[in-house]
């Protein structure tokens, strides 16, 4: 063991991956998204580099415009129970929105999970941000942006609370007494609040973490507030490290803000590496990638933050439309920001725009040193605390793995062997002790 | 291959039994009911046994006077997706309600588990008889029951409308032509109706069963017409042969009466057995399983059909207070008759109640050539075409793998192998298709 401050890792499962043309290269499986030995193979491959977790994103709305991978996805909470039987340490990270969710099924079904996988459980706690989500669940219209925060604060509030329905101790299966439980260990919660009225308790037991890992995505302001409070890893998408760096600054100063101890939030941007032997090979690589995408696909990656807008109405060579903006304003603001902020510091054109964001380059592509320089680089300067990784091109995943895993092991920044058996112990989170024992503790 | 008619088999997957009682049986392991290697355990010992399928039964509202099998238990879908990666042919049913999630994720959830098990997934379709349930779902009162039909029926209707968004040809994979699906086979929904609008597609491709099986377990009036017209398998449970007679011609004419075939309706009675090697030793273990039940157990048992009457109240040995049945209108309206039928037929007290109904004999104990022959008259007699068995003593299913089920081969009842590797082949299931395509080729 080493007491040098450890990187975390994870890998998102993405199946045909993220990229709109990742499915088209010729050793890709386009059936990856529903295959569950596709998706067994990469969670073994990702335990076999001590991955911290595995990672299943979610959105709950297709149109027959969306890209690949929203189209044809398996359910996160299916994919990961079924993967915690073929893995034995990797954290099961799932994406849930508190937008079109009951909160008791939700927290059964985590709670559920980390039963099965004995203390792996992680929920990404989302709000939604596809306007046309709403058409599925019987609404009129999605929840604005700022109720959408306000809600989720509740939501998880009862969540957590119903975690806590059993302390730890309460079943205490005395065979001869014929007591399954001591009743004054069960709890009621008796929530009622603006948005919900749960009253509990849950019928599973505290599971191994105690409760499960809180993942949140937050970019917005209310995001962002909502992430370092209540929040135990973020995922981020960055543009460079000065931004990760004054990102990862003003969200752990929010976190000490709201009494937290800042180590016990972990900073997580996403990224892709394409790695290669050499620097040459790395960038042929993402060549490859790069030719994959067609410029339709490109206007239809760019709609999605913009809420569906209809770039193709527009001249591709003209000025980037700046009235899209205000169509996608309660849509993914964050993203919807960062392309525009780049629109107008460089006059991009709409096929400019469509093309610089469907395959971004990222800082990851080069020879498995010059990776692992520049993911050390971001953490030891204080960008992240760790990652979160996807592969866009097949293979990437395992060349991660076999080249790049061992110079960070070799130079002390990731562990070679999991701390122990359960994903806050991998994470080095605290157990959080439960409400009704703790006051009672407080009591004594 | 034979032609003769198959039985069936289920087992439920019940943790520490359904009895008040069974978890304190010295063989009990009282964690059972989380504890993933013991489901594991036994989803492997009822797969080498041949059988139909696994059952994982649900509920969503406990008390603390609720029975051990009720606190403390996974939650379906994430088991079952466990359990679907460690076993290959068995099919994998859990109940979800209707009154409590949405449609549009139910209908992920099954068709995912669907595409991880290669075609196993079935859902029991229940529309909860606990009132109490309401309060955990920020709900002012259940849905009397007539309205929860309704409901139902609209629910499945969006959910299998949901299954076919994607015909089974729709992802054509042209890496070439940079073609991923065809949008001529990617259908939108747009349901409205009386409780739900669900615009779709469905962000999963159809599954390998084209549609998941579909159970009820219906018995009231409103209950049989809606599993005669839309299940493909039911759960019943009966007080003896004549009763499941009675039900088995009256469901299966319903079914004819609504067009269908009634061999494509399975009727699978709740069967318990309790096999010894004799029948002596049968009665002993029997006897084991009562002597585990207290009165206090068997009246808090009694309670939950009637929504919770508190029988306490009342002298254990006068006569049975019929004013409960009032109490339970609304709730488990099938059981409750049962129960005021017995009580009337038999003047019985409220002691003999309880303890009648807490540890129902049933049909199934006995040797091993006993409890086959039962078996085996039940479905002769057309009262079942086959059983959803379950344990309350631990050893119980291992017991009737090892020694009931070679017999029941023996007699040309029971498969020696899978036909084939859906849950559909194995209950000799039509393969639905779908709607889009069946539209087409009607027309041409
Ligand atoms: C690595 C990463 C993973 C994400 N996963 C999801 C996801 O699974 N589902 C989702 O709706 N949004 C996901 N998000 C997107 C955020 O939810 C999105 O950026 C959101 O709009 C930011 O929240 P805000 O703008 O409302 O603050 C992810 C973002 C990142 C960086
Ligand atoms: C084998 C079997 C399994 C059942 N499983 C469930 C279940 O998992 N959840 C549930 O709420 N009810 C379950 N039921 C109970 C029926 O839903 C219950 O009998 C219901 O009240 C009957 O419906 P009805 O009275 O509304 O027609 C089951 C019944 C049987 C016979």
């Amino acid at each position: 063991m080493t007491d040098q401050r450890q990187l975390k890792l994870g890998f998102i499962l993405h199946g045909v991956g993220p990229g709109w043309g990742d499915w088209r290269h010729p050793d890709a499986q386009p059936n990856a998204s529903t295959n569950f030995q596709f998706y067994k193979r990469q969670a073994q491959v990702a335990e076999a580099g001590k991955f911290d977790f595995l990672f299943v994103a979610d959105s709950v709305y297709i149109t027959e415009k969306s890209s690949p991978h929203y189209l044809n996805r398996f359910e996160p909470l299916t994919i990961l129970s079924a993967l915690a039987g073929a893995t034995n340490n990797i954290g099961l990270v799932g994406t849930l929105t508190v937008s079109y969710s009951e909160p008791f099924n939700v927290a059964r079904q985590f709670a559920s999970l980390d039963h099965i996988s004995g203390g792996r459980a992680g929920w990404n706690v989302v709000t939604s941000w596809l306007e046309g989500s709403a058409a599925n669940y019987s609404r009129e219209k999605h929840y604005a942006h700022d109720v959408r925060y306000r809600l989720a604060g509740e939501y998880l509030d009862v969540v957590q609370g119903l975690w806590d329905s059993w302390e730890d101790d309460a079943l205490t299966f005395d065979k001869k007494g014929g007591q399954f439980f001591d009743p004054a260990k069960l709890h009621t919660l008796n929530h009622k609040g603006e948005f919900f009225s749960v009253k509990g308790p849950l019928n599973i037991s505290r599971s191994p973490q105690g409760q499960p890992v809180i993942f949140q995505a937050g970019a917005s302001e209310d995001g962002k507030a909502f992430a370092a409070r209540r929040a135990d890893a973020i995922f981020v998408s960055h543009e460079d490290l000065d931004a990760a760096q004054a990102y990862y600054k003003d969200i752990k100063a929010r976190a000490a803000a709201f009494g937290r101890d800042p180590d016990q939030l972990h900073v997580l941007p996403a990224a892709r590496p394409v790695v290669g032997r050499t620097a040459e090979e790395a960038e042929a690589k993402y060549q490859e990638l790069i030719e994959l995408v067609s410029i339709d696909n490109a206007l239809s990656s760019l709609a999605r933050p913009f809420n569906e807008y209809d770039f193709t109405q527009h001249d591709l060579d003209g000025p980037f439309p700046l009235e899209a903006a205000e169509f996608g304003a309660n849509s993914n603001q964050s993203a919807v920001n960062r392309i525009v902020e780049a629109v107008k510091a460089e006059d991009l054109t709409l096929r400019q725009t469509a093309l610089r964001f469907a395959t971004p380059r990222g800082h990851f592509v080069g020879s498995t040193e010059q990776v692992a320089d520049n993911l050390q680089q971001w953490f030891e300067e204080r960008g992240a605390d760790g990652f979160v990784l996807f592969e866009s091109l097949p293979g990437q995943l395992e060349a991660f793995v076999e080249l790049v895993v061992p110079i960070l092991q070799q130079r002390g920044l990731f562990r070679t062997d999991y701390e122990g058996s359960t994903f806050r112990e991998s994470l080095g989170l605290d157990f959080p002790v439960n409400r009704y024992s703790r006051a009672l503790q407080a009591a004594e």
